[in-house]
């Protein structure tokens, strides 16, 4: 057997230190991170120890902060110490939040004074804001100063790669009048002011702004970094890049759960206890559950016309899934346009004609098409009710669909609560209305 | 009224050039692109002519491919080619798509040679491959040379601030070795050599890799560009950060799009034709409702439990919605951990005794909850039957749920196919079976 073909997991039990360090040094730190994170707590800190110091940093960074605390557990105090004082201030904070508060003591009055004064001040401003996220070091230049002087400036600052890909401009009061790309600074010659080198638009975002506010920017502006400023537009961090994807990615997870009809879990899968992962979908499921005996009495009060059509029982699962899938449809078309910024409220009128439609021609469709082949089994009275009701109930639906993200939003609820398993729950009593009435005036019951 | 609360369509329609020249000044270019898309495509051209050039430029780069064809259309021919000659080529590669042929050719005429080519050779490449999206333009080093010796080839290369954000390191047959900062470049002193700054980790992407492959990996390394390879190796471009974020947002809005059940749209949704909409849900529409089909046999199979006990039928949408949910909330938790890499094949045993146990758990809670409920109208045998379907329902499509991603990524399908509708058409049917043998035998019909 070969070390290719060996996992992680049998080389540490192996307990072969050579065959181990042949391995870590093959692999990538992403993949080394990936591995490691499938091991028990406690055989972690073992293959983290044989890394070379650079690469242990990278491993390191590339964990979540769930990972990352418990890797520390796992280290040795000094280690850890060590290991803590090396990352970036604001994943620093992050880590602060997950690890008891005995150990964040320790580990925090571990660090050089400066350090410790950078991460208290991120964890100072509330959460999921631009401030817990920010890098509260950064290198500023003057519109004045002269593209070396500037660069000079860059090289003194002795900042991370990343904090200086984007040099905010700042007037004497310190706040923030443009930005500076560094290669932009690299290729002017010498003499050229900063001023010459800005970019035409100002892009800022508040310390205390949502932080998703501030990664969208990011990504539409089409930016390495943006200046995090107060309420006085002084300078007090930059948001960068790398931080503003993983930020993007966090709320994609959270909207991604939340259309499935559940609370966002905040550890990866396969570290959430099976409690936890009932917790989250519990109260969803019981309030889904508890608008559904919406459809128990509806059924109760056409309790009649069912005991004299029995046929129509058969085909209540069909209609009411066809307009639950409807529905959802347009609730996540109107959901994602609202989160990407194509759609907003104002364009309401617009999106309730569109969805009122697209909803007709979808019924229409699926009405002819059910109508000769119900009839073949049930005659074509029974057949035009299912037909007529597929119509109504699709218009309906995608016409609510469309509606409740924007109600939501008006409300000011995240419209991703307007979920797939909601919508269905809340067409399913109106749809059963809708074919009950149908049913009567056509069978003339 | 001022300026503020005017929008640019009633400055357009106002026709007074001085009020909209003042409100384009005030306006970012993020809001000018924004607002540009909300006029008729006729009407656009207007205010896009009063901008300046570099302003011009940067409000057309805000605006997705659609709406630059559609900018590019109410241009004249002379700005248009100019416009298109200041873009990007991977930007202009994604424009030549959507324009008509004839139009695309006289644009790529209009181009410089050099440019013209950069162009070509990235529609050479397949649909949504790195290649498509990579920028042909970079400034590669050599390991032995020093940063001043870099630094000056940056400064000769005369590229884009984005592209030289990261410089690929390569050897003598142009292959990649690693990748070096700019930032370690510019403080480091002028005579380390590119060797010495190189990255620990070697990280590139294969030009025929799928895009969103190397988007992830942008993402997952904290880089801020990739180099692009071919099968030796040979470096042939970079991916950069911004249009990694770009491809991870359409991704992501794919996905959310499958997830709710209806083919993604390839528009942004007030663009989209009426007609388009409805054809992009049809399919899958007509799909579930086959699948639904289903539901009538089985319940025409107990229809003559059912006819025994009326009251059965009034908990069929309760009972088969509890199920779509549970299932959904399962699929939707398993699908986004299957996207960010938390989960694998490999972990399908795991997962589904971890589903199974989530579903036991929330099965019990709403059984225990609907029993004293139910028999209070109908009766203790009744409410059992009810209690008991919720448990082994429950169970089920959390099962389900875990189980069908795993089952679509083995079988080669996106994971994301297996949507909250497909879920729930899926354990409709077997929920009705479920729910009519227990009454069945609890009843003793």
């Amino acid at each position: 057997m070969t070390t290719d073909t060996l996992t992680l997991q049998q080389l540490v039990r192996g307990q072969d230190p050579h065959r181990l360090r042949a391995w870590l040094d093959e692999q990538g730190a992403l993949d080394i991170a990936e591995e490691l994170v499938r091991l028990e707590d406690e055989d972690r800190a073992v293959p983290f120890r044989l890394l070379p110091k650079d690469r242990a940093l990278a491993v390191f960074e590339a964990l979540d902060p769930i990972h990352q605390k418990e890797l520390l557990e796992a280290l040795g105090e000094i280690d850890a110490d060590q290991l803590f004082g090396q990352i970036d201030a604001d994943d620093r904070a992050r880590l602060i939040e997950e690890v008891p508060a005995t150990v964040a003591r320790r580990l925090l009055a571990s660090l050089p004074a400066d350090s410790r004064d950078n991460t208290n001040r991120l964890l100072g401003y509330p959460e999921e804001s631009v401030g817990r996220t920010m890098s509260p070091r950064y290198a500023s230049v003057r519109s004045t100063m002269t593209a070396a002087d500037a660069l000079a400036k860059v090289r003194r600052a002795g900042l991370r790669s990343r904090e200086v890909l984007l040099l905010p401009v700042t007037d004497d009061q310190r706040r923030v009048v443009g930005t500076v790309d560094l290669p932009d600074l690299v290729t002017a010659s010498p003499g050229t002011t900063v001023g010459e080198l800005t970019r035409p638009d100002v892009y800022s975002v508040r310390v205390d702004e949502d932080q998703e506010v501030g990664a969208r920017l990011v990504q539409e502006a089409d930016l390495v970094a943006l200046p995090v400023v107060d309420t006085e537009d002084r300078l007090l961090g930059v948001l960068t890049v790398d931080d503003a994807m993983e930020i993007i990615e966090l709320e994609e997870t959270e909207d991604a759960m939340r259309a499935g009809g559940l609370e966002p879990l905040d550890v990866p899968y396969l570290e959430a206890t099976v409690l936890r992962l009932a917790r989250k979908r519990a109260v969803w499921l019981l309030v889904l559950i508890i608008a559904a005996v919406l459809t128990v009495n509806v059924l109760g009060f056409f309790e009649d016309t069912l005991e004299e059509v029995l046929a129509l029982a058969l085909f209540i699962p069909l209609l009411i899934d066809t307009g639950g899938n409807s529905g959802s449809q347009a609730a996540t078309v109107v959901i994602r346009s609202m989160a990407v910024g194509e759609v907003r409220l104002s364009d309401l009128p617009r999106i309730l004609r569109r969805e009122l439609v697209v909803g007709l021609l979808l019924g229409l469709m699926l009405g002819i098409i059910a109508v000769p082949v119900v009839s073949i089994f049930f005659g074509l009275d029974f057949a035009l009710v299912i037909g007529s009701t597929l119509l109504v109930i699709c218009t309906w639906a995608s016409f609510s669909g469309g509606l409740l993200p924007l109600v939501a939003q008006r409300l000011g609820v995240d419209p991703a609560v307007v979920s797939a398993p909601v919508i269905t729950t809340l067409v399913d009593a109106t749809g059963l209305i809708i074919y009950f009435l149908i049913a009567r005036a056509v069978l003339g019951i």
